[in-house]
């Protein structure tokens, strides 16, 4: 979590000449999102979030991500809404990067989320997938299946530096899920990254959605899994059922989950396991020098990779029919 | 500028719970201060900044600083007051550090000062120079001429890495300055760090100053010259006369400064350039591993106490009777 780019007052205000926004009140550097750099801002008129785009998130993506949000705020789901210019435009060039002025939404991630919590994610979840429904933009997940062979060529035989064998864990792993891995699921817009840090509560109450960078099309049960992944699982490791049936039974009150979705859960579940692991460990090998983040433990994910190994049905995860 | 310690969102409430302000509604890390972590905290009542103090603060100096901070805010001058728990102290302690709240300042640092920001800044420093008068607490300085010989042997022969010849520069700087460092000038509670960032504008209007995290009991005149080396020199190393005019003359708009204090201005200049090139050597030549902010280029004051050495009278920073 890092501002990886510095903006000046004078940038700023050129900037700003473009929207309607009154006058400058507040702009600070905010330690939130690990892809961009992102300022709070507030104005006369409201406060707001200043995103810039660097490197990491490809710029003819942006369309879809914008439109994204635009589309489900209209459809009443509670996520930042990218502010238009006066000409009318979302998206500008500030400091050389891509930008865009967003909505600011109330509350506070949580760290240990209770049952509650995983119930009110799992129900947005689903609001998420419904209104997406009707819009009209594709993108593929380029993190799914085809790109794990690459990420792990990119990891090489160094995540043997890591934990002793874990080459081989995620190789079979692989060999399994590339049999195993279901393709005729109901697909639609996923958030594809719904961890607790982009989920806010105000109190006990689900405040919003944020960081849309990774959304795509994909399988909506896909979507579900990687939520159980992040979750509902203990600091210990061990996988808290109690959680994961609130998200599940969250979603269902919803959408309901079909059968083939249901019976596909487990593999789903390994497959956003590997996913992770597998992102995360390219980032630990390659963090650059005078990198202000620092990379994500991969070995959290190795260990609920093993197990989801030995899952036999959705039940275990808190499923009920 | 980063956030060095996390706070979970149940540490937060917990913390919370000692004070009278109403509901979370916002919490981000902030890219401000380079010392300390900083978060931006809204609430149902109002906006905050909650500071946790790193181990750079020496926590015995707490007490001054907050009392300084309201001392000035009970005299008029714009900063940052400390918000008191309902137990009536104002230093608390978070994830393990002594931990403050303070009041939210509106406002925007200028990185390209005009001479127009310059005069507002000089007022302001009088201001405060005179709103401590009555402060009952003292603090030496901790980075005054004796702190200078240590800082330079901390640095050792490594300096001359840096830059050839670097270190024979500042021994025969300190060698003067332990000869020409004026003794009596008038003393009083000084910033000791007014440097562009520390100051915040809404559209022209100087409105705060904040970061009282070195100040000290000092001369004021040495204040002045802090800021005449912090926001009068162009990016391109060359001092201009005009902002320093504007800043002697936007001081003595509300101070008048004595006949030794000018006088003194030139050596002053000298010595607050050197504290900041030692520091700052320092801290270039000690940046951790892992380390979440890049040092500033100690150079910049080399490139100053270089100007300062030609200078013969404060008639050469602006300064008119």
């Amino acid at each position: 979590m890092a501002v990886y780019t510095d903006v000046s007052d004078e940038e700023l205000r050129a900037f700003l000449a473009a929207y309607d926004l009154g006058d400058i009140l507040a702009f600070k550097g905010i330690a939130e999102g690990v892809e961009n750099s992102n300022f709070f801002l507030q104005t006369s008129r409201a406060r707001f979030i200043l995103t810039l785009y660097e490197k990491r998130v490809r710029s003819e993506d942006l369309p879809f991500f914008l439109g994204l949000m635009e589309h489900l705020a209209g459809r009443g789901l509670t996520c930042p809404v990218p502010v238009r210019a006066r000409g009318g435009q979302a998206l500008g060039e500030l400091a050389g990067r891509p930008a865009v002025i967003v909505t600011f939404l109330e509350g506070l991630a949580v760290r240990r989320p209770a049952p509650a919590h995983c119930r009110a994610v799992g129900a947005a979840l689903a609001q998420l997938h419904e209104a997406g429904s009707d819009f009209a933009m594709q993108r593929p997940n380029a993190l799914s299946l085809p790109a794990w062979e690459p990420l792990l060529a990119r990891a090489g035989n160094d995540a043997d530096r890591v934990a002793p064998g874990l080459t081989e864990r995620i190789r079979r792993e692989l060999d399994h899920l590339q049999v195993a891995w279901p393709s005729r699921l109901p697909p639609g817009i996923v958030h594809a990254d719904l961890f607790t840090d982009n989920v806010f509560f105000v109190g006990a109450e689900l405040s919003g959605l944020i960081d849309f960078y990774f959304a795509c099309t994909d399988a909506f049960a896909y979507d579900l899994a990687i939520c159980l992944n992040a979750w509902c699982f203990e600091p210990d490791g061990s996988y808290n059922a109690t959680k994961g049936a609130a998200m599940i039974g969250g979603y269902e009150s919803v959408r309901r989950l079909g059968p083939d979705e249901v019976a596909a859960l487990p593999t789903l579940a390994r497959g956003s396991a590997l996913r992770f692991l597998l992102t995360r460990l390219v980032d630990w090998l390659n963090v650059p020098p005078g990198a202000l983040v620092r990379p994500k433990d991969p070995l959290e994910y190795d260990r609920k990779l093993a197990f989801h190994r030995r899952v036999e049905s959705a039940r275990e995860y808190g499923w009920r029919s």
